[in-house]
């Protein structure tokens, strides 16, 4: 039985993961996820990523808003805007508060969220072994102007010797600000300090292959390779470790991608994604066919790479991506 | 302009309260309410009587039920059933819910019960001053024969010397055993430890008028009473205070009170209550007018006793209810 590990984010990490589980149903697969865009709301500790892979692969997810339950209400959400009890640009509803709940009582009560997270699944049976990147409290926090700043100009950036630039959570620069501010800085606040989640270093030590869906390279794949020891785990493990390109033509096939990897000097093509995260790490990369003209410089890098249809248009697209990323890894293998 | 202080628990005290501000607009009305019935659930501090209070002084109660909020919704309830997270017996409703996020979110940021109150009623608005009797954490507990027992006779009274009898949560006793076994002790667990909350001594020494509402005597008012200080100041203020019976005919009016009195060792009557309260505490007492033969035998206790229709059938007839408490009053001060 083949041993696949995946370093996943949100949205797209978790349709990935659908397609990879129908194209590869006998494997075993553990997900390593991001921690790095969890924040705690109304006392509650929110895992945004977890949740969405977890939902996803459980059958609650909202299908066409990529995040949430399906059949949401928002009753809870209402009242506490009610008590003047904010913020109201995450969108939490209830049966999400549920989890939420949940997680916070079982944290109170002194599990890790490796446990809680298992605990969750338990109901979810998301077909793959989920665990976080680290039970440590990781939050990615965004350098950016000052978005008040205009606003308030009796604030802004005179004496502060920071150009006016504040550090905002990620779900305040993702969510709240819609990423509409250039971001100067992703800092995974925590990470340095971070411990991989029990099983993390044991699933890359078994792996078969390792492969990265077409998620975020800085705020959700990059911030699980800042937990240290998980980047050189994945360098060191002596298989197969295949990416997709979460850039087509130049653009992020959603999200904002762009304005991360502006902030740390990373040029939003697929090609420079590879060369991002570079031959260390990378042993073969998948570009859409829109961006077949990449492959010879991202095979100049010495990363081996083939152009094949990578938008998951739909459950059966995203299995053939799945299965494309499998058969690159067999190749690099061989 | 008259001050007022009333001690109430949950419904009965509350639909009293919302007759007597009718009957009193003009009177500074200060509500000591108990806490005793707290219970955290899910992580959450529940406060059962404060909320009844709020919400049903705010216009937010569900009118037949008596507590909990009008038009409430469970899916909050049902998803944590769906993880296999219990209670089951105690209806927490979704707009419910978002009060015991907002009070745990404020009491882990450090804040006392007894501002978080007054935090919650910024929205509700209740037209009187609720002040929780303690900030102190007291949780009123029932001794009863062990309801488990009889189910699993592997536990049951063999050796453990209290005769198979078990402590548990007022609200367990109350919600889940619906006071259905028989209870040999009522403990409010923490009460000799606590300290009345800010404000509480001062609206006593404050008050003009000191009225007991037709709540249970034993784990409502009775509660109250157990916090160190409030009874001293109860009986030492030199203002009248006055009680409506929650006994009518030899039976609570709502409620499982005779089961609490039974604990106490107290008769289920009208006259009963009174000379439990006694005449150290109380100065005036109504009993239903079925129930005008108690009055000699309460009057001959040192209480001033009328007998009036004390069914709350209605907000006017709970109106006249609190103007005969106000006319008891001004009897005993003249």
């Amino acid at each position: 039985m083949q041993r696949i590990v995946v370093l996943a984010g949100g949205i797209g990490g978790a349709r990935f993961l659908r397609g990879l589980r129908q194209a590869a149903p006998d494997a075993e697969i553990t997900v390593i996820g991001n921690t790095g865009d969890d924040i705690h709301l109304f006392g509650l500790k929110v895992c945004p990523d977890l949740d969405t892979v977890m939902y996803t692969l459980g059958g609650g997810i909202h299908e066409e808003q990529g995040w949430g339950r399906a059949d949401e209400t928002f009753t809870v959400k209402e009242e506490l805007a009610a008590y003047g009890v904010g913020p109201a640009w995450f969108g939490l509803g209830d049966r999400d508060f549920a989890t939420h709940i949940v997680r916070t009582q079982m944290i109170s009560a002194g599990y890790p969220l490796s446990a809680v997270t298992e605990a969750l699944c338990q109901r979810w049976q998301p077909g793959v072994r989920l665990l976080p990147m680290t039970d440590d409290r990781v939050e990615t926090h965004v350098l950016v102007d000052d978005p008040d700043a205009a606003a308030d100009p009796g604030r802004g950036d005179a004496g502060d010797g920071a150009g006016g630039r504040r550090a905002v959570h990620f779900q305040e620069y993702w969510v709240r600000l819609r990423a509409a501010v250039d971001a100067h800085a992703v800092v995974p606040i925590g990470a340095d300090q971070a411990k991989p989640a029990p099983g993390v270093l044991e699933a890359l030590a078994a792996a078969d292959t390792v492969l990265f869906p077409p998620s975020n390279p800085v705020v959700s794949i990059g911030t699980i390779l800042a937990v240290p020891g998980i980047r050189e785990a994945i360098a060191d493990a002596d298989v197969p470790v295949v990416g997709l390109s979460p850039i087509v033509g130049g653009a992020p096939v959603r999200g904002m991608a762009d304005k991360m990897l502006a902030a740390i000097g990373v040029e939003t093509t697929a090609q420079a994604v590879a060369r991002h995260y570079g031959s260390g790490l990378l042993d073969g990369w998948l570009v859409d066919t829109a961006d077949a003209d990449a492959v010879p410089d991202v095979e100049a890098a010495g990363i081996r790479c083939r152009a094949v249809p990578l938008m998951m248009s739909g459950p059966d697209a995203t299995a053939l991506m799945a299965a494309e990323a499998l058969t690159l890894a067999e190749e690099v293998r061989a």
